[in-house]
């Protein structure tokens, strides 16, 4: 039975809790929050977990053997780190940390301290995306061709992140867990509306190996809330769309055919198929129930989790090469493998 | 009664010479294309239409007053200056040419000769795009914030230009339109899947003066049609969606208050309103009906339409920069104004 | 060759003049209506085509072969006799005639002049409904269970007939088409919302053998658009939306499964199953092309038309049924075989 | 402090008791479940609440001023008069019991008893159904024409009830929220696809004074989940569709005017009048909890709740006529005022 503690009972902490209360193996022995009214709520709905607004008490609590943190990015590193010091296994919400550094010091010290360490990224655990994986792995999709996806919808405005490190982190965590290929180089550009507040509006590039491209449009100031990804490849090609409650995922049977042109032999000649249109079953089950328990059973087992820390590095070294081209309006910015 | 002629029969000639044919004030008198098949069903169809095959006779027939090109891109600037030179007036589809410098030929000769050039961007003319408009021009929808436009489906694959001079030439228009602040500099990325041939997925971004930012996503190889865009104000939210048959213009008095924080004087409260939706009655004319009776009218009476040559000249300097960012992977290139 | 003269330029005559026009082995030779306004029009698209005001003209006329009648309801039986008795084939548009005694006589004097009499019920040509016979056929679907059919709009309220025979009609030879089992007796409702005018609203509950029910909802007075039907079987379900512009049908590998309840010997436990969803890929020729075609082979070859008249007949007896049981507000009234 | 005590804890328990709870001027002090399982989840939930298997202790408890009763619909009646029997104010679940004899003698009795009795009819509480009798109430909608809903989907398949007192419960009761006229006869059919269980598929026709017709679709055997209805009137029509996560209600200003024929004085000319839709801010506050404050307020203050028992009888009486309208295939059933 692994014993939790979550620290922050903001927007996320109540679904961490939630879950590692109900997962398998799991129990939630303490919430911290700096908010007195949270932790109210906390009790009311969970009696027997104990509640602080010290995360020293938390974090060096002899009754825990991991800690959630769900709390403001930049204070991921200094709360996992000190975690970890505390012999902590550490799930930590997305992004991973606020920089790669500090995102490799993390697995330093988890190495060092033989402890797991685990970023959230829900969407690899929702049945829709697995199935996705599936398509893909499976040879269905044939070649990818690219990802192209809009996330938008009126709010939350974060202040000490853009847009980016908010929504563009989800599409990324779910490139990184289709696509085996990794994006090399990314071209970013948005604006701030609000003034001396983070970019709420941006588009981003990506450029990976074999010709794929992929495109992630996040607002904050959107009258609707969009949640619509395509992802084609050289056989099929899918629209995933996050707000159906059902059908989520759309497989079109869809494509091109490019044969030489009979009457220009440097030129070809394009066409089109058009087939059936299938929306698989989707598992329903809540993505942050298969994430807790995975993490429950990977700190167990010893096996690596799905979204394993390595994979919160990659997507964030994505984050700050497009933040930096984001501020130089389009500039291409290489990404170190 | 204005006499016209039409050059190519292909996509979109077949709309030109119906609209034509039906409008007030104009007359089809002569269509060439370079296939019999299809001057045969201009016959079928206009019996009383004259057919050629030979473009010098339509352009030098004495019983034409005006010259409608609806030809490949790299077509449009010989056939207009020829149109030009016999004393004709012009109309050519979008773009206007297939770069600046040609348009500003094309332009210096309308003059020199004294009759109309006018580019054929058809959604400025469609009632939903008026509709708009009239949003902004009242003040109803606050400062602009950004346009973000999607246009994707399936083909039809161009081989002489990419789909951001097929596609993207649309929300250009509808933002030289819409928009009395014009673009000063653009970052475009895009690909091509098929080997050799132009990109054909592209993704741009505008920066405009006053912080306006606009998107526009392009596809030829898109699994499904989506025409669907995002005009956002400090005041309400425009989701113009092309495709819906009624309801296309849809008004959300959505939004966002920004006040210094009680808490931090160094940080903004953002607060969101959210109030009616309002689907406003939208003219279902159809644009085409309203341009060539435009057409009509300014060569009558002098008039300057309202997709003149200026405009196609600002659009295709968009498009030329475009092309060139697309070709550094996001470079960002400065448009001249 | 058929040679065929069409009577009637309304709403629906342009469809068949066009389709006929264009249809192999048919012609259109001559058109009549009573307003000059039309036939203008009518020479104006199809130059070769004769005119008429007068309807003996075009019966009388030794180079027609066949008939189209696409007049009111209550003018089909005469016209519909008249060109019959002149010796040609005819079709004619849906219902076949007024009254079912009037179905009787035509059918009567076809067989003996030897002519082909068709009656134009377009949906059973469209590639949609044929899908769905296939899926029926091949027991796909499993044994129905229920056909649901929601046909809404605003307007076009007609003077001589009830909603019942403009709109449900359709439903009716859908029905005659897909399912085997005949309808034994209908109950309908509906009311008139202005005075003196024939009901503009009605729901239709079809009773047929096997436990099958039918539901048809037909209004001339609704805000939105809606063509929805549900055909349900004990295998899989069927949502066929033709307002959709594609994605059209839509299977359901759904249901429920029935079991004796472990705990209660009287009672049956009701367990659902909840599979993939197949838009199969539809056939988009225009039904009327296919029809017209397949008149013009029936009229060579001797073979029966897919909507011959015993279906136009037996469309009319439900029609005759649901008037009567609406006028009494719902009594059962039984359908003769 | 209003002490609640509530009977079941099945389908609906759980929301009635999670609402009382949160509700403003309410305690739950006790639930009541055969279930030992429940018991243990509501428990594990709200460890303050006391739990039994035994109702008469709850019914009989001192501590409690009023009992919810959410059991299946046949043990409404001897509930509910045994908590009103012990000097408990009653809220029951819809429908308020299975005759409108037992309706009669509840309210007999809780007048007697001086005791408030009211039903959970819940979508009166909508924000969307409250903002659609603004509406009527406004003379926005100009004389209603008709209401026409369809609510159907897959499950849950009932066996002590058809799913006429299951799911068109609901639309009875919007109706008489919505309408001043009642309805005075009712017209239904259906089936059971299930043998010797309940109909599982029925369609209502109801009439109501002033030429208002009434119809209601339900269905617990379909592949899809529809929540819709349509509220026409003279001047607006609205279009509600309870699916939708935003703009459940929008208002269409479309409508027909009619008039004198100005070719024939004994026709009426109908012309068709379309103009904005509007989808007005709906509030978003859950409807239970609305419900549930108004029931403690009402207990209170002794003003009656929105879903008085007099509603609750009014809604049992057509559900009882249009049963026994269905058994007789259609047969015009009249409604007892």
């Amino acid at each position: 039975m692994l014993r939790v503690g979550v620290i922050g009972y903001g927007y996320w902490g109540p679904n961490l809790v939630r879950n590692f209360h109900e997962a398998r193996g799991c129990q939630v022995r303490m919430v911290c929050d700096l908010s007195a009214d949270r932790l109210a709520q906390v009790k009311a709905r969970y009696p027997a977990v104990q509640v602080t607004r010290r995360c020293e008490e938390l974090l060096n609590s002899p009754e825990l053997d991991a800690v959630a943190v769900a709390t403001p990015v930049s204070t991921h590193f200094p709360l996992a780190s000190a975690a970890l010091q505390a012999g902590k296994h550490v799930l930590v919400e997305k992004p991973l940390a606020d920089s790669s550094a500090h995102c490799r010091r993390l697995m330093d010290l988890a190495e060092r301290k033989r402890r797991l360490l685990m970023v959230d990224h829900t969407f690899p655990y929702t049945g829709a995306v697995m199935k996705i994986k599936e398509l893909i792995d499976s040879g269905a999709l044939g070649r990818i061709y690219y990802y192209d996806s809009t996330r938008i919808n009126l709010g939350l405005f974060q202040h000490d992140v853009s847009v980016i490190w908010d929504l563009a982190v989800h599409d990324l965590a779910i490139c990184d867990f289709l696509l085996k290929e990794k994006p090399v180089a990314v071209s970013a550009t948005g604006t701030a509306h609000v003034p001396n507040q983070p970019p709420n509006v941006a588009y981003l590039t990506l450029f990976f190996p074999n010709n794929i491209i992929g495109h992630i449009n996040v607002n904050w100031l959107a009258p609707v809330k969009i949640r619509q990804t395509l992802i084609s490849g050289s056989e099929k090609m899918v629209v995933y769309d996050d707000n159906q409650p059902t059908e989520k995922v759309k497989v079109y049977d869809k494509g091109i055919t490019v044969k030489p042109s009979p009457e220009n032999i440097y030129r070809l000649r394009v066409s089109y198929r058009a087939g059936d249109m299938l929306a698989p079953q989707v598992d329903g089950t809540e993505a942050l129930r298969r994430l807790t328990e995975d993490f429950a059973e990977c700190v167990e087992t010893g096996r690596r989790p799905r979204t394993d820390a390595e994979s919160g590095l990659r997507v964030v070294r994505v984050l700050e090469a497009a933040t930096r081209s984001l501020n130089a309006r389009g500039r291409l910015v290489h990404i170190r493998p």
